[in-house]
């Protein structure tokens, strides 16, 4: 059975209501977006002002369109919007996308509610208002209004982006698309007047491309509602979420930002905890943890082997892997014996395991091997200072290669310039999540290694 | 008077011994340094078993070459290091730097002692063993034997940094080379058989290059000292060090790292608090410290106005700055008022002010010279996300003059893909440190802020 969702991610025909000529107006970019993109289905400019628009037909209101419309999305001044909204609704629409903005947020809430009654009466459902809408990578059903060459966009993935505000959310769609970072689907909600986090954290659950649910919001519209499906989709997915206004300061400029209540930090997190949600505490930490958790297993423990060619990052790394509750591993005695024959003398073999500045591919080899092979290692964090002129950069094979076997976590901490940018992009594209710093390495280990203690402890709980 | 160090950085003529003509040895690289790279002194290669070396005659040793030295690098097998530093002592060369390794760091200790007995014989000064040595913009003095293809080298700047771990160093000089963040001098000084951190910090104390002195060690060679030297030069310039080795475990890996002991972190601490050096948490802080400890003017007081084009980044931005012991100005209803005529009504004239997604640079304009006019405001943070369609990037010009009359800290908040970067890479050409994400922009602001209290309290009591 078709869940109504669906239309916004995959529709097979779209009206643009207020495409337009202007390249100026929000309208022309989404039309321009859709006719341009790579999206296969049928497109139909809805303006009653033009007759046709980049050849194609121009419709006065989708009333006109002589063809069932999946999806709607709505480009024009908020006094308009209800009436073109009704139009949908008797056209029987199933999906509408509304990125006028000047309702609740500036205080137009009196607005808001018609369209929420408009949408009730029609069963729409209906995304926004004041948001960006859809970015579906697979679809490519697009109606970001941004232009291209300011906006980048990202490739085909696994992780899910939902934002509660657009800017936020632009701003790491380019982030991202920079990185080389895979997207799923990317959804700006913006004021939930009808779907709200809640109701997309269900749907993402069940979405075969997304593997990793990451949000950002400042508030959720139905508490208990959000709670309930959270702890649902966590046993299956893990949810990721970075919540704005968690201080007092915080909390007065959601009011005036998005006109919704922040709510205690502490009801939050206490919340998110028992939900199983994953907290990240900066917009980079959403995707350190969406990378780690969309590629590696979860591990038996927390256990961590060190493996290093730079002593200052294996000490870095210990202080950070201490600091985030994690422990470092001890490797055992006929595993140190083995690696012992095989190594040169001064390579240090303890936690961190320094293969030191004159490293080649063959240290890195035996040692990521070894500590595969140990029952004492339960993740290996793999420091690759690429600098060092003995290192080639067939690196990336030994590291990919140990990682394909997911039989335990493999991360990197890798820093430097362009040529070490390269190497990383290639080890990222082979499912390998690549740090630049201990700090965050650490924090993502111990992102991953808690959920899966949340995970594994709801199955006791729970079955399944 | 010339100080003794100068020969490390400012060479008249430079000896490589063991320069090589086979590319994969240390005294290769670094000879090639000298010859390609924009030094303009004297350059003597050093090997018995050659008679010339890229068209330069080869000596066998020092002791033959019949010119003044002034600065000489070891790069030969530790056995044969001591001989060779007898050698620059009886040829009254005042500075050496020895890049061998293998002495103290891995149980070599007594090899190491007769070094440091052979300086002090000749009174002469060391830098090393086990270090990757000077890299000055300014002179091309480069002794860093890390392939250019590899580690790509930083521009003249006011940013110095010293680094005990050479592989850390390194890692930091190629990022920073990518990033475009500029460095008056960069040491790497390994062991300190002879020459410690103290003496170089008070050294750069001194040089006019050098605005910022930032440091990454493990454990400092004489307490004392350091403490008396830190607490002169923080009174000048701002010292920014990251230690590693704060907790259990990472002390532990120090002593198999350089052999030296780490200490208590807490005594570090309140060390380092008392003689006003900067703490940084990670490698990345360093440098968000020092982009805007180096460019920005000390604060008054701790209220920041926060000047945004989205609203999530405001109430990010919020949270950070409270959570990092600052405040948030509220600006003066005189200028308020004058404001409001020239804006549109929905610009939201509090903290954070949001000159929301429709913004241009003329609101940017008259929002930032209100701030900079308005007393209640001690520092200016701007969040321009520059993905709008009607922010042009005349945004950069803008921000820039604000900037120039060095009247208030501003720095700028500013994330996304590679238009962003560009536009970024402007400003901080301009002198604006720029900062991705609002976490660590606040984390930047507060160290400035805490910096300036350090220097003016000390002012108070000591004068000056």
């Amino acid at each position: 059975m078709m869940n109504q969702l669906d239309y916004f991610f995959e529709p097979k025909s779209v009206a643009i209501i207020g495409a337009s000529r202007s390249p100026s107006k929000v309208g022309h970019v989404i039309f321009r977006n859709f006719i341009e993109g790579h999206y296969k289905g049928r497109i139909y400019p809805i303006n009653p002002n033009a007759d046709s628009l980049f050849r194609l037909k121009c419709y006065p209101s989708v009333l006109q369109v002589n063809d069932k419309i999946d999806l709607a999305v709505i480009a024009i001044p908020a006094d308009f919007v209800n009436e073109a909204l009704m139009q949908c609704g008797k056209k029987h629409i199933p999906a509408v996308i509304i990125i006028t903005g000047g309702f609740k947020e500036i205080g137009n809430a009196k607005l808001e509610e018609e369209l929420a009654k408009t949408v009730k009466k029609y069963r729409m459902r209906v995304m926004g208002v004041n948001c960006l809408g859809v970015l579906d990578p697979y679809s490519g059903v697009d109606t970001m209004f941004l232009p291209r060459h300011k906006l980048e966009r990202p490739e085909k993935g696994f992780i899910a982006f939902i934002s509660q505000s657009g800017a936020t959310g632009s701003v790491v769609m380019d982030w991202m698309g920079m990185k080389g970072y895979k997207v799923s689907k990317f959804i700006s909600y913006g004021n939930a007047t009808d779907v709200d986090e809640a109701d997309l954290i269900e749907y993402l659950a069940n979405d075969r491309q997304t593997k990793v649910i990451c949000a950002y919001f400042e508030g959720v519209k139905e508490g208990r509602k959000f709670f309930e499906i959270a702890k649902r989709v966590s046993k299956k997915k893990p949810i990721i979420v970075l919540k704005g206004g968690i201080t007092a300061e915080g909390t007065r400029a959601v009011a005036s930002h998005t006109g919704s209540l922040a709510g205690e930090a502490e009801v939050y997190w206490t919340a998110f905890k028992q939900a199983g949600v994953v907290k990240a505490e900066s917009l980079e930490q959403i995707f350190d943890f969406a990378r780690i958790l969309s590629t590696q297993p979860i591990p038996q423990g927390n256990k961590v082997q060190i493996i290093t060619d730079g002593g200052g990052f294996g000490v870095l790394m210990s202080d950070w892997i201490t600091k985030n509750n994690l422990s470092l591993a001890k490797m055992s005695d006929t595993i140190i014996q083995k690696m012992k024959k095989l190594l040169p003398p001064y390579v240090i073999l303890k936690n961190p395991l320094d293969v030191t500045g004159d490293a080649d591919i063959e240290r890195y080899r035996i040692t990521i091997e070894s500590a595969l092979a140990d029952p004492n290692v339960d993740i290996i964090a793999v420091i690759a200072l690429l600098q060092v002129p003995s290192l080639t950069s067939d690196i990336v094979d030994v590291i990919a290669e140990a990682s394909d076997e997911k039989k335990k976590p493999i991360i990197v901490v890798s820093a430097g310039g362009r040529y070490t940018e390269v190497l990383k992009k290639a080890l990222e594209d082979f499912g390998v999540p690549c740090f630049s710093y201990p700090e965050s390495a650490a924090a993502a280990i111990r992102a991953l290694y808690e959920y899966g203690q949340t995970k594994m402890k709801k199955r006791e709980i729970y079955g399944n």
